[in-house]
């Protein structure tokens, strides 16, 4: 093999790339990228961690064709000290990798390219495509609630389903058993009967990172029980297949509360900076806010043995009797986070009832929170 | 004490002192920032972790006066979280300190004044002046250099000494035993007779945070063989004591070479690219960069048994004859770094010998850097 790519060209794809990649590896090809000169205008990049590979395609000078893999990190590194502008020249004899630029030369160790492991696909029936700028939205609005418990392997993912409501929508779903995201869109032409499944956190990850800088196209999303397959930028574009959890996500629907009568209306930027404020005395041990509910106020309290008390009230929306109710500051400020609005809905029961929150009901995201006792 | 300060001074002050805390401390009162009203427009504000102390002077509204400790990190989180133009009270009262800020309430933990330890200054006869930017200049160009190995705690700070040479002179050096850095500048008044002395690390560290919001007078440095203390921005300004290191300065002197006959001339930015180019095939295990000297050129190569080979070729004034001489590829760039100009001066003898690097004879910094074997 040995081709020619611009260095910008070689740096933007190898940053897609590179972060797939471990930096620690017990096996040693899966801390390689692998490199194919197939046509003569581009070439192919791939890397994996056997449960997530990335494919994508740059412009580059082809001279002669062939394949090799060589270390995804390295070469990244490489790239990104080489000089602006540079023409980065890629040639592989005796089992090394040359790579020039300018008046620099290395000589990279390869493995094989057959040794490569390449994910199976396999058949992927259910075929769509949702808008990248949506896609991104479902991601942000739900990735903070995924479980990071080993043990609760299949809440470590954002679960999607479709469903029928008052009209077809599709559904996707991240919780920790603490708190609750869901986001719901109208389903998209093909999603009909798809699979119940779960994309796991590594795989969103990659995924939102790969959509920022594919912002304004759509996402072909093809997938069965057990592949997702995410294509970005059309024809030559980036394509993101992930192995799917194997496992039952629980039927989140019976925690999110219905008859939740008391509703407080405030604005969730002071809300947020209320919490914070209030919980700079909280500690490891004691990272609960209580909210007490009065009339059109609400009045914030964190009490800490070690570092006294904090307190803020706050102008609000409140009409219901008055109570006190207490949640995890970082929960609720993770929340109140999301809501790009001037006021934001919190529907409450009583002090040991999911609560559940939203900008309003026309809102795509959803969220329920837990309470703590205070 | 009860007193009323625009949240953008305390923060300011805070943020000066609460760096010199330690956020895990065995005694509790070491977390502590002492606020003290003496006047009825300021307050005085002092932090101390037993070798270093800070104390700084802000504006305030007086309205009683008094003196407290209270926990200098949640202070400075809790200013830090405060709207902008807020204006604080502090109130004390049975043990606790009332923080208020528009309908925010804090009651912070106290522990008394008297128990706040104070550094002793003693006697400090030495006394003189530097320039800001100066003092600055000289701890940029040599604090890189000072050891961090605490068996070797005579090495962990700045040297100051003062020397007679063709003009009077104070010199600051810092070493680890692989490389020096020298600083010269002429001797201030006032400074003829004064102790060699060893500045700490950490002190070194904390005047640099202060010199930046005050590059543009001078600083007053007072010392005795066991104590220095530097008041920056005159009266009601920051004053900084500390502790001196108790141990031997080595005579770093005999270090310096002067007999290094081959010299190197190069510009040091190019010089540090293809160094950080080369060495990125580096490992833990093999640092060194080999640089092959040849008439009018260097050739930097990298050698690493898991990672490849690297080179580089560069442009540069040599008409010595040629040899190989090994680096830590990380000191070189530490000390090129330093060199702000188009050319560098680098003074060879052989591959086993100290290697001396300055812009030129007449710049106040010079580097001695060990070779490695390569």
């Amino acid at each position: 093999m040995k081709a020619t790519i611009e260095r910008a060209n070689l740096l933007r794809c190898l940053s897609h790339v590179q972060s797939v990649v471990e930096r620690r590896n017990t096996i040693p090809i899966l801390s390689n990228v692998l490199i194919e000169a197939d046509g003569d205008s581009s070439l192919k990049v791939m890397a994996t961690d056997l449960d997530l590979q990335v494919v994508e395609h740059m412009d580059a000078n082809v001279e002669s064709p062939g394949s090799i893999t060589v270390s995804a990190h390295l070469l990244f590194d490489i790239a990104r000290k080489l000089p602006e502008g540079s023409q980065v020249s890629l040639e592989t004899a005796d089992n090394r990798m040359a790579v020039k630029a300018g008046r620099s030369r290395f000589s990279l160790p390869t493995l094989p390219r057959d040794d490569f492991p390449v994910i199976v696909e396999g058949d992927l029936p259910t075929s769509f495509e949702v808008p990248a700028r949506t896609l991104a939205d479902l991601i942000d609005r739900t990735r903070f609630a995924i479980s990071t418990e080993e043990t609760r392997y299949y809440l470590n993912g954002i679960f999607l389903h479709v469903s029928d409501e008052d009209q077809p929508v599709l559904k996707a779903a991240a919780t920790d058993g603490h708190r609750l995201a869901r986001f719901t869109l109208p389903r998209p032409a093909g999603a009909e009967g798809m699979p119940d499944v779960i994309v796991p956190r590594k795989a969103v990850a990659e995924l939102r990172k790969l959509l920022e800088e594919a912002m304004d196209g759509n996402v072909q999303i093809d997938l069965s029980a057990s592949k997702i397959r995410f294509t970005l930028g059309g024809e030559g574009g980036v394509v993101l297949t992930s192995k799917l959890i194997d496992g039952t996500f629980p039927d989140y629907s019976r925690v999110i509360p219905t008859g939740n009568d008391k509703l407080l209306k405030v604005d969730p930027k002071s809300f947020f900076e209320g919490v914070d404020r209030v919980a700079t005395i909280a500690t490891e041990k004691t990272r609960a806010v209580k909210m007490g509910l009065d009339t059109d106020k609400v009045t914030l309290t964190v009490t800490s043995p070690d570092n006294g008390v904090a307190s803020e009230e706050l102008s609000a929306e409140y009409r219901s009797e008055g109570f006190e109710i207490g949640f995890n500051a970082g929960y609720l400020k993770d929340i109140l986070n999301q809501i790009d609005s001037d006021t934001v809905e919190i529907h409450l029961a009583d002090a040991g009832a999911p609560t559940l929150i939203r900008k309003d009901e026309n809102a795509p995201a959803l969220y329920v929170l837990m309470p703590m006792r205070v």
